[in-house]
């Protein structure tokens, strides 16, 4: 169980990702993926559901990345990584899928995906399937998913949909599976007590 | 004449960029490109040359992401966008070029990148030779141009060269000619006079 669960229910966009949460301070939270891009891929969240960068307020602002800093840094410890991609897709013509303003944080090292193309298939990764998150929640939940899959439509920020212009699709998608809540909750959890060995700073 | 040549010189990385910066705080400065991937494709840094973002004291990180916020507003609002892609490739492993923390801020509009492919196509640029900024400014300041362009090289940020790995090249980038000093410091003319109409917060 994610330490999260013993605080108020938290919501990621319409999403409840309570149990998937593993750090949270007054104006932020951190969460696992569903289908991460690269393992220790995760997400950094006001709490206050706004869409765009600027609807932050200063406090929110500073609040949610000195968050990123202290979980970028945890996770490239935890994973073993040498660099992150940091990430912010502020809007639906920037690629943004859930219109809730949020931070990625992939852990990357050598050679991780070459088996993909290279360091820069990390961006196509995003932008494919694998990071359209509307897409793969709306899929957990088991919403209007073939119909979606069959037609090519997207969810937009402003809640239309919109047929997916992407060029480069993630060919194996198919075979990645969402995964469960129990492997998500047993992340969090570990994540949570890696976050308390971070100092303060 | 940009504002920043009243102050004191400022460095990205290595390299002298002091007119090309149109906004400065205690802690941050912004830039505009060589060669932006975008019309108002900028750069926001930390003033003190640190290759990480967890080498970001927590005041530096929070003087840095309050002026990405502001930067971000006003790019937005002067170039007529709807969204922006706002990236850190921090670390060698994730795409980064010249060892000195730096936000992308590049402002996206609706079909802005049709004709190269889609919304996701700035991602390819990005890590393409247009987002290569140690490449293009070793090439505007003359250093082994020609020799690294036919080996294929690309200099890393702990300094070592290696060959590049980005499997879309950015093939009209021959066409793509560095912009003149003249141009980037009238645009940082201009963009600092627009920057002081952005309220303080």
């Amino acid at each position: 169980m994610s330490l999260a669960i013993k605080g108020s229910p938290i919501h990621f966009g319409p999403f409840l990702v309570t149990s998937q949460v593993f750090h949270q301070t007054p104006l932020s939270f951190a969460l696992v993926n569903l289908k991460p891009i690269l393992p220790g891929h995760v997400l950094v969240s006001p709490r206050r559901i706004v869409p765009r960068v600027t609807d932050l307020t200063p406090n929110e602002t500073t609040d949610l990345f000195l968050t990123v800093r202290r979980v970028a840094r945890m996770i490239e410890r935890v994973y073993g990584a040498t660099s992150l991609n940091i990430a912010i897709q502020d809007g639906a013509e920037a690629g943004q899928s859930v219109p809730h303003v949020h931070t990625h944080i992939i852990p990357r090292k050598k050679a991780d995906l070459d088996f993909r193309g290279g360091t820069d298939a990390v961006y196509d990764m995003l932008d494919g399937e694998e990071g359209n998150l509307g897409k793969v929640y709306r899929e957990e939940m088991g919403e209007s998913r073939e119909k979606d899959k069959e037609e090519g439509y997207q969810l937009m920020a402003d809640g239309h949909r919109q047929r997916r212009r992407s060029r480069f699709p993630a060919v194996d998608n198919e075979q990645r599976k969402p995964r469960s809540m129990q492997e998500m909750e047993a992340e969090a959890t570990f994540l949570a007590a890696e976050m308390e060995k971070e100092i303060e700073n």
